[in-house]
């Protein structure tokens, strides 16, 4: 093939996968699908950047476990985060003594980890694999914008990075759970965007790319799917995707949804825009989006993780901000 | 196979390769090796960020123009560098609409970009992939340490960030190129080493467990191979690394060398204890070695990237420095 979809014949079942998040996270409406909550978001660690690396830690722990595997049953582990060198995924998982990955992604870093441990274990290399990603509403506020003691106000537009991590386990198809059957990795597309709180706008064009595309090489239409799930463009980014993909000639109105929209209740919660950042899509794809899939009351769905693809140099340099976006396919039929 | 060397039987072809440096690196003894150098390091633009992502660019044009391909016959790319958040390489690669994937190893990145095309080529995901590292001497100083104007002293056992990128460009196996054919992913080693200025000792130990797991899986010796090139570990590191091998009853005295020795002329430049970042093993592979390995005065490799996974914060709040590994095995003959 040369730039189609990469289908995986072998089907790699997630056999397990385990959600952890924060406290603002479980108070919304996706908690009970939550394998773990810290009730300070500090995972009784003395700094936000420890708590993180905690977090990206017991959320292996938690899916290899619900997995009924141990460390050493995993043969590579493919992670990122947003942190400066993805530092909360290799402190995370530095202890476990696995083969370990580093991606980078921004926040499609969970369907690029998804998509890289379905290849590796499609094509042989290894039996079983693991993708995680992660994210810190207080390392990132941080790191990209303001000491949280600033207590910085921010425009409706803007997102609200997760706190959480999602973890998912891969191994040959076994039959009896969700497979990742199809992976399209993504183009970087820049299309001049400069409002570092407006990452919605940013990543919304890669989007729609990665989507168009998928849908010019694959058979199937919008309607084979159950749900379109993108993460994370939040309220703002996902009516500019789907205004894009229409113009295209896609209409997903009726079964797309954002990991962005889906993880807050924007009625109580004041998170602007919605959910961002690596660990949203992460948690409510190993946590909710896993349980529909199990139940079969998902079927067929694509994930398509959109990051946006900055840094705090890039903006004070006036760069624009380029989005990429990853998809991969899961199916709950066997 | 589980955890066992990855092993490439379609034999990945590199055939093509490109490394561009700075300035300081065409003063040094590899200068004829290096397919651009620039004279003043900064690439024609005026911040070194935006000189280092120019860098990216123009090393993989140059690569894939000597490959005789164009933008459009890569399926796919991986690449990485020390910036925050990777932005050299997603800025350098942003224009060629190739699909990407970002990775993350640190100095250890270029090993790993060569180890994940080769496998993409050799599992059949794709036809052509290309793999890129970089680093700039500029970007990572005032990044991780003090502003350049400060003209801060460093100690001995302090390496030089390498201004320099290198990319390879893989292809189905051709026979008259010198091909990737096994590959062995690191895992994250941390011997709790805490001085940021000796990055050699921080990686020194993951890359003897990544050697020692070599050859206890591996039906080769030492002595099967021409050259065990380290990169980057400098005087330091490579002599720690000689150490722990031969305590584990590897001797690579006679054949081991190290890219952040093979850089600069200690004699004459003033590197302390020799280059680092992922451009230094990047650009030393794709120019002086990939030339070694097409007049087959080189047959047999191993390159291990090294890479230590801090960022200022950690050493900030006392974080020890892991370090990663990643091995890939280089053949010449046929």
């Amino acid at each position: 093939m040369s730039r189609n979809i990469i289908k995986f014949k072998n089907k790699p079942s997630i056999i397990g996968s385990a959600s952890v998040t924060g406290k603002m996270e479980s108070e919304g409406p996706l908690n009970r699908f939550f394998d773990l909550c810290s009730g300070d978001s500090k995972f009784n660690m003395d700094t936000w950047e420890k708590a993180e690396a905690e977090m990206v830690r017991e959320c292996a722990e938690i899916a290899i476990k619900k997995s009924n595997l141990k460390h050493e049953d995993i043969d590579l582990s493919f992670a990122g985060d947003l942190t400066n060198q993805c530092a909360a995924s290799t402190f995370g998982m530095k202890d476990k003594k696995i083969p370990y990955i580093g991606l980078y992604g921004a926040c499609s870093t969970f369907a690029l980890s998804l998509g890289m441990a379905a290849l590796s274990v499609d094509s042989g290399v290894c039996n079983i694999a693991l993708g995680e990603a992660s994210s810190h509403f207080c390392s990132a506020e941080r790191q990209y914008r303001f000491p949280l003691e600033y207590g910085c106000q921010r425009p409706p537009s803007a997102q609200n990075t997760v706190t959480g991590a999602g973890c998912a386990i891969l191994s040959k198809h076994t039959g009896s759970h969700p497979s990742v059957i199809e992976f399209l990795p993504g183009i970087v597309k820049d299309f001049g965007v400069t409002d570092a709180n407006n990452m919605g706008a940013a990543m919304a064009p890669s989007c729609a790319d990665t989507v168009i595309r998928y849908f010019s090489l694959s058979d199937l239409s919008p309607d084979d799917f159950d749900l379109v799930l993108t993460g994370d463009l939040g309220y703002e980014g996902h009516n500019i995707f789907l205004s894009l993909i229409k113009d295209a000639g896609i209409d997903l109105e009726n079964n797309s949804d954002d990991c962005g929209k889906l993880i807050y209740d924007t009625n109580k919660q004041e998170v602007n825009s919605g959910g961002s950042g690596c660990g949203c899509s992460a948690s409510v794809f190993c946590g909710y989006i896993m349980e529909k899939l199990k139940k079969k009351e998902l079927k067929n769905i694509l994930l398509i993780g959109t990051g946006a693809l900055l840094n705090t140099g890039t903006v004070l340099q006036n760069e624009s901000i380029p989005g990429i976006s990853h998809l991969v396919r899961i199916t709950a039929e066997d």
